[in-house]
């Protein structure tokens, strides 16, 4: 009988999982809250008005269009019940598996404040991107129509939490756009005087990275106009206001980019789960408790040498790879070999012509680490047409310093 | 003194006249209820997932940034005092002008029927595109996950009301997404069997088009497999239901392309206003009890050969330049002449090579009246980046029978 392969979330992890099992002997099933698979790296190109959320994503189905032996739903997966090998969906519908792989990602988290996220969205999905947008867009507009000095200033003040890979990304191209892109588009508010805090709880930025290639994007983001407030932890987020002890930052635009929380989910799973909320898995990406069940990516906590594997695209293909070469040799004990990351290198970008990247022991800066950050980026976007695609947009963009997609779509939130 | 023009609206109209009075001695205001300038005809193609919102779409300040003497904001005009010469906005802010042009464009009209727009949306701005889309799409996911036959053909069916040009493409479009794009995506459902039904009032579509030309659409309609029906009247619309008299239709897809009606900021204009809620204008386009106020586009009912202009964006561009050129030579009323129309023909676009153009006596059908279609409206995108993407998105598209920008990002009317 053909053994039933469950798969949930069509990210880096579940997506590659999937394609291992293109055209073999499994009944595969793909389960996602969305329709598309999402290239997060470049999420925030969306946030800041650079990129189109089509320019990113693409439909999973239509990924998987050629494997007929795989199934993609549109739905939330909402509890595992392993002794019955079983899955509840959100709508009620039971799903039965022979093996699960749970590569459901993260979402932000608010460290037991989760009222901030009302003042202080995250950035994880399209949504989230096209709601900062929108707000960081009115903002400017809001700014342009008020007189009174101090409403300006909250209206052109951007504080971003979290001095992580998506914190300084955000930070950078917030300040390209305001003090490049929008100069000349406002007549009463100057958008160069736009002020941008990176605030951040250790004592430095990208703290995952050599300590010379943090100072370096400090500087670089120091030089396009952002201040960086280090060793600054929050304390209150209310409206408008970003309380750091005794001291307060009034400003509408807070974005929070400083932790992750794994899905409820992983909770059903009665079993250990770390203080961020993933599951701690052993070395086969599985858990003891149930060896079909199988955890990757940001869902997972994967120990080597006495630390987590960090939440990237890397880690969550390379184990997706391996939890279906896994499953496809139906998942033998007495052969199993332990996963193993290959680090191939990291990297970050600021903005134009700036970035970091640290591959080994070869350390980049400047516009060659930006090059190689592009030319990676563009490599591993999904398929064909959005490379093209991204790479024209860039190349514009690079020449001409106009941001294209500065949509205000929604109604609802208007002046 | 300088005198302060200020206009209502950024679509076509609105931003012709505006561009007018570029570095001219006017102080202009111009303002829009959204941020950007919509290429309107093209529209459906966000609706019907061919194109990515930002394909379409400009933001107004950056088309004027150029403009000194002219200041753009987003804001929501909702009452005119003619007597004083007093714009009064949404958000309670009065705004005094010397002369005001009126571009505020139309609304989908229901006929008295306003309830039926919570289920027969229509497609005006990029938020109903935007929301057109993700209801298409949920509804072949919906689909692939409901195993009662009659459920499958509610949400497999679509009815479009109205068969004018923007009735007509959407058909059309829903056609090809439905048969030819997603074809392989799904394992349940065959979207070949997709019903799509056209209804239109009267006894021929695209009635303003010589009658060999209305003949043609229809078949070429028919042979892309949509059903149309002449002469049917809606009389009812619930929830997942239209009615025509005895007749029922079944469906979780109506889309609304049947009528339009004007601002209800023209009412407080306190002139005659036409059964649409249009403004009837002189042979000035302005308004016989204050000649300094102007009312173009769809917005405005222009009587020629005792027939209104139709609502197209060309009407609305020479209007435009019209009432900005008055205005420049001060309105003189005594050597004023007349706005006269001049017809460099129509056209509509049914599918792939499929479309019909009618130019003074010229008509054409077929390859190279679509030919002709693309050629104009890239040729009409408001600035070079725009066309550049949209060529590549429709060069692409015409290639690889596949539809780009598939994407369900809102979380809240999900499964």
């Amino acid at each position: 009988m053909r053994k039933r392969v469950v798969i949930i979330g069509g990210g880096f992890g579940g997506l590659t999982a999937a394609k291992k099992f293109h055209n073999t002997d499994f009944d595969v099933l793909l389960i996602d809250k969305t329709n598309h698979h999402l290239f997060q790296p470049l999420l925030y190109q969306v946030a800041t008005a650079a990129l189109s959320p089509g320019d990113i994503s693409v439909p999973i189905r239509w990924i998987l269009r050629k494997s007929k032996n795989i199934t993609v739903i549109l739905g939330e997966a909402v509890k595992v019940d392993s002794t019955n090998n079983k899955l509840l969906l959100k709508d009620g519908e039971e799903i039965e598996y022979d093996y699960l792989i749970i590569a459901a990602g993260a979402r932000h988290s608010y460290f037991g404040n989760n009222d901030w996220e009302n003042y202080a969205p995250g950035l994880k999905t399209l949504e989230d991107a096209i709601n900062i947008r929108e707000k960081m867009l009115l903002a400017f507009e809001k700014a342009e129509r008020k007189f009174d000095k101090e409403d300006v200033s909250k209206y052109m003040t951007f504080v971003i939490v979290g001095g992580g890979p998506t914190g300084v990304e955000i930070a950078g191209a917030i300040a390209e756009i305001s003090k490049k892109t929008l100069m000349r588009d406002f007549r009463k508010i100057n958008t160069k005087k736009t002020r941008i805090i990176l605030v951040e709880g250790t004592d430095r930025i990208l703290n995952t990275y050599d300590k010379k290639l943090s100072l370096r994007a400090k500087e670089d983001l120091e030089k396009l106009g952002v201040e960086v407030n280090l060793n600054s932890m929050v304390s209150k987020i209310e409206k408008n206001k970003i309380f750091f002890g005794n001291n307060v930052i009034e400003t509408c635009n807070i974005i929070w980019a400083a932790g992750n929380t794994a899905s409820p989910l992983l909770v059903s799973l009665k079993t250990k789960l770390d203080r961020a909320g993933r599951v701690i898995v052993n070395k086969y990406c599985s858990i003891d408790e149930s060896p079909n069940i199988f955890v990757i990516g940001d869902a997972a906590n994967f120990q080597e040498d006495e630390h987590p594997l960090p939440g990237i695209a890397p880690v969550a293909v390379q184990q997706g790879k391996y939890v279906a070469d896994l499953i496809k040799k139906e998942n033998n004990s007495l052969n199993k070999k332990p996963f193993k990351y290959v680090d191939k290198g990291t990297m970050a970008t600021i903005g134009k012509a700036k970035a970091i990247a640290q591959i080994k022991k070869l350390k980049l800066t400047g516009f060659i680490a930006w090059f190689f950050w592009g030319f990676v980026h563009i490599l591993f976007l999904i398929n064909f047409r959005n490379k093209y695609k991204v790479m024209a947009e860039w190349i514009w963009y690079y020449f001409s310093n106009k941001n294209g997609v500065r949509l205000i779509t929604k109604s609802n939130n208007k002046l």
